[in-house]
């Protein structure tokens, strides 16, 4: 599991899994180990009607890594004047996310699932909603 | 998150999850702080043909806990003179899999998905393959 395409200026970082494909069923680890980061919570996002856009803030502090399980999902990123996007698949990578960069997540088809590892614990004080200007958000 | 039904002759233990329904999907969150261990590393097992069997030992040592995130999974659990089973789906509990415990996973439905967090690092030496007997098993 390494960390790829991590230039400093791009907001796209993405973490190699290495799922095993067999006739019975694909599986695909996370060994905390080998994270940028230790994990104390995960949460996982399912069951979204086709569509739906989730997320839409940035966090304070902390990182995260985004793993899709099913489906697609677009994940729009955000941080100072950069704005870039990927679509997120249950394929072999998994989106860093790190702390101030807001993102916005639009599960494209029925079905997308998401699962979530964070570094920290939940704190509502750690939100920043996308509703704060960029200028404004940099501030906080 | 609470542990229920371990009475200590129980196979099934269940850990209670609160996943938070709403219009745009469904968020079920998993805080290591609340969990009887520490995970260290996870798995996810997806894209399993229907009716597939997978599973069939136990550790030696080590705790998971097992989450259905799709689907319905039929999980058969033996240790000793006792033998009992559980279907699994994506609602608000999880099974506790604690050393020793014997288990066999059986998807019971397309698009079953399973979500595994592990107290211990991979090593093959934690396996107990389902072939040993029951009586040999135990010497291990």
């Amino acid at each position: 599991m390494k960390t790829t395409n991590n230039s400093g200026n791009d907001l796209l970082r993405w973490i190699n899994l290495s799922p095993v494909h067999e006739k019975r069923g694909k599986l695909t680890e996370v060994d905390f180990h080998d994270l940028p980061f230790t994990p104390v919570r995960t949460f996982f996002i399912s069951e979204v009607p086709a569509g739906t856009v989730r997320g839409g803030h940035a966090h304070r502090w902390g990182k995260q890594l985004l793993v899709c399980l099913s489906g697609r999902i677009k994940v729009l990123l955000r941080q100072d004047d950069r704005e870039q996007s990927a679509i997120c698949e249950a394929n072999n990578r998994a989106l860093l996310l790190e702390a101030g960069v807001w993102s916005q997540q639009t599960y494209l088809d029925a079905g997308s699932s998401l699962l979530v590892f964070c570094s920290h614990p939940f704190s509502c004080d750690s939100y920043v909603s996308g509703a704060v200007s960029e200028s404004k958000w940099k501030q906080t």
